[in-house]
């Protein structure tokens, strides 16, 4: 019996005035601290009213469910720490309190407006633009945009070039990239570009056979004979190692077993010492 | 002299065993209620011994920060815990409270490891692959992909189809788009593709018509005459509404006025009673 008891899926509510964006990202967050717990994410999002609050925190106290809860507004906060202990249902306020020990921090009164009912800030659409600037500069389509990029990343085929690019742009920085290909000099571009904002990505050969063995199958191409491919591999690698070489004011990242959120973070970590760097340069002339 | 003072910077110090994504964000979405409170966030991600904490916490105390963590490691919390104690800085664990309630919640013991340091799970890979899919079928670069995808999104130019296309893909969902484009007919595999994954973006006229000026100055172009501009996207606005509506099983989705994130989340909504229709259908016929 126990062991049935302990089978029935376990649900997180986790609910939202507004996309439920934060509240989700911060349970997976720590979700990923119980791997395959097996436990299920039920989002609600753009609840505003007790109406619509209600039946979900009622529906969690029956089937014993966990509420996670992002709410600005102070009256649906109390309506929600309310009926959740009317109804012994165990809930978690993710922002409350931040934003109350804000006020304290910032001595100011919190607007207590749900975000996606916010005007859309300059901010935001520096980050929209970023992410089409990054969309169009992908794979060495746009070469003509190194020199409007903050970052140009290269590198081989499969590097995580697309996915990091399309990372960082959301957070407002324009990202081209350009492919190498063994034997293709990168074009003249990019050797025009501002060189303190190329930032150049390498990885180990044997997770880059293995991640283009698993690519041509998933393609429905006949896998290369592990030889060839490894042969071709590692002659592309230290072709653009040797471009790397040449150009030792690139920084150089290695992307071997690392999350693409990473490897971001790595690569603010380069571009704010570059920065660093420039202000000292200026410092020094004066 | 009281001026002065208040002028003086704010600063929240953000601080992580990891990217610092989760934390950053939660700041980020608290700060929203305090628009203009001209703080300042510094990130320090991958902090894993106390060595490296200890001078962010120092300095936090030195310049009265806030200092605001996300920790795994039970020993650097504790430190964190302590030694904000001892300087009298305000701390605040985004993610402690969470993990230990859930460790009750789910009856386990978390790991007590960084994110970072965790293998790649499948769902990371399918999260890649599909922003891949969505860069590579951007703007009606690949029609033959739109079988494939899990959302096609059509609608005119500027109603936030590449924003909205990527931001859906790191949620693992693979989506194409296609522009339309005032006489032009839409892609025959656009009615090839499974219908139901089809959804129709509008938008008002003025907004439209605003945001296409905006554009046209940001491309240092000449503005066209407001009038020739409002003809022309309200003839293109009423070509799309013409499309969707001769396929009244499309969703149409109004973006006017709305953050990216709102749209999808509307979008989401849309695919979870999609299901839920055709699950009803099955169980109907059972």
């Amino acid at each position: 019996m126990a062991v049935l008891l302990s089978d029935k899926p376990k649900y997180i509510d986790v609910l939202s005035d507004s996309t439920g964006e934060t509240a989700e990202k911060v349970v997976r967050a720590a979700l990923l601290q119980f791997p395959e717990a097996g436990v299920q994410i039920r989002l609600h999002t753009r609840v505003r009213t007790q109406e619509v609050a209600r039946p979900v925190l009622e529906r969690a106290a029956k089937e014993g469910a966990l509420v996670v809860f992002t709410v600005v507004s102070p009256e649906l906060r109390e309506f929600v720490y309310g009926l959740t202990a009317d109804l012994q249902v165990e809930a978690i306020d993710i922002i409350g309190s931040l934003i109350g020990r804000l006020g304290t921090f910032l001595d100011r009164e919190p607007i207590n407006l749900p975000s996606a009912m916010l005007p859309l800030t300059e901010e935001y659409f520096r980050r929209i633009e970023a992410v089409e600037f990054a969309v169009k500069s992908d794979d060495g389509k746009e070469p003509r945009n190194f020199k409007k990029a903050d970052v140009v990343l290269i590198g081989v085929s499969r590097t995580s070039k697309t996915p990091l690019s399309t990372l960082l742009a959301q957070r407002g920085l324009k990202i081209a990239n350009q492919p190498l290909v063994l034997g293709v000099p990168p074009p003249i571009e990019l050797l025009d570009a501002p060189q303190d904002r190329v930032v150049a990505l390498t990885i180990g050969l044997e997770q880059l056979c293995e991640i283009r063995q698993a690519r041509l199958r998933q393609l429905g191409m006949p896998p290369e004979t592990n030889y060839a491919m490894r042969e071709h591999v590692r002659q592309e690698l230290e072709y653009a190692n040797s471009i790397f070489r040449a150009h030792p004011e690139w920084p150089v990242v290695d992307v071997t077993g690392r999350a693409i959120e990473e490897t971001a973070v790595i690569i603010l970590e380069h571009m704010k010492e570059r920065d660093e760097r420039a202000k000292a340069a200026r410092a020094g002339l004066r």
